[in-house]
């Protein structure tokens, strides 16, 4: 079995380190930020540049993400099977519940958003597809770690971060809060990573039964709770409904 | 100067071979479409697959893109200066024409469109963010190829296919247009792509006056177009505003 191939994870590494922030980088700083000698990082870059996955700013030599990745990543959505057995679920339950979802799958230690319908009204809202949230801070990541399609022990690595006051951040009290996930069949995620926003989640199971993702409603916390701070029981209702007509399209015949 | 990596220019055209279809395809048909003996096609996917940039079905093999390309597309939006440029502009000639709004920039003998905002109705609409447009058949392409910022040889090499019986699918129909399109400073496509729908383009410049993408407005050719089937002053007015608005925001400073 041939083993990874170096010059690929490398040139996948700039890239990552091109999308991490909003500045473009100069040659110099790439090859230390990843330990790569200046002539190496180069002609990776080179490299990257010609397939337009990198372009360089003509004014001051530094870099920045290519165009090509954005078919790309337009492209992955349209393969997505998740995504597409999901769209008009997604689409029905935010008319329904009047609240905007958005849909997860784990990628790196994060949730990945692959779908997001706006809240069915006239506020200016963001979208959130390509975006990646927190596993231990948002309910979608909650959901997915509570069954086992992310793994715990990474997010634990990776250390969890301070979001708000509410923020669950240490193992004890994640692993408290996963245990009743798994119990009630879904996540509610309260001002825990930005004060006034709330969420609920619910898996989404494929083939088998696996969990391969999770769909959620989100929006402000007077919103999606009620009077008493308590996720609202009919917009766990509509959830869990969506959640569970998605996976029996996926294949998941017990749910 | 370095050479060119070849292992990531295949795995590039790997990538681009998975985007070119909505269908999954097998370690074979990978190694064979791109002229590569198994064990190598083999080693750059798993490579891939790593990194998440290609993902492999479990149930048949067969390999399709990765979640991790989503981010790094939508990271390039966040970095993209003319899209960050422009939004408010498309936002507000949306508003003031009544009509869907996009820009594009060419990629690779296409024109990638890097925002899109829907005209401001309540048909269903697609998001065309992502999605490839010909040079020769789209009017943000043909603004492309008649102000330079992509390479007319190129699109003519590739062939100008036929999409409706009024494309322009030889070098003098194109270069005639192209005239044209230089003297009167934007672009016409009347159906040209697809019956029924027509679209207007104008330049964008950037630092220094060069074109560095196009903004356009289309949708039904009755829309665009007057009762004589020419496009209607009023709309051309209003785009040519919103490019130079932008030109201008990218530091061109005499448009």
């Amino acid at each position: 079995m041939a083993g990874p191939v170096q010059s690929i994870e490398r040139a996948a590494a700039i890239l990552r380190l091109l999308a991490g922030g909003p500045r473009r980088l100069g040659l110099g700083e790439v090859a230390a930020s990843l330990g790569l000698a200046k002539g190496t990082a180069h002609g990776i870059l080179r490299t990257l540049q010609h397939v337009d996955f990198v372009e360089q700013d003509a004014a001051t030599g530094k870099y920045q993400l290519g165009a090509a990745l954005l078919h790309l990543g337009t492209s992955y959505l349209d393969v997505n099977e998740l995504r597409s057995r999901s769209i008009n679920w997604a689409d029905a339950l935010a008319a329904r519940s009047g609240e905007a979802v958005r849909l997860g799958t784990p990628l790196e230690g994060k949730v990945l958003v692959v779908h997001h319908v706006f809240r069915p009204d006239d506020t200016l809202q963001t979208l959130d597809v390509g975006s990646l949230l927190p596993l231990h801070a948002s309910s979608l990541g909650k959901v997915l770690l509570a069954f086992g399609a992310a793994p715990l022990e990474a997010a634990l690595e990776a250390g969890l971060e301070t979001y708000t006051r509410h923020t669950l951040t240490t193992a004890e009290q994640l692993g408290r809060a996963l245990t009743e996930i798994r119990e009630l069949g879904w996540a509610a995620e309260i001002q825990e990573m930005s004060m006034g926003e709330a969420g609920l989640a619910s898996p989404i199971r494929g083939l088998g039964g696996l969990v391969v993702g999770a769909i959620g409603l989100s929006g402000p916390v007077e919103r999606i709770c009620d009077g008493q701070g308590r996720p609202r029981p009919s917009l766990i209702t509509l959830l869990r409904e969506a959640a569970r007509a998605i996976s029996r399209d996926l294949g998941a015949a017990r749910w």
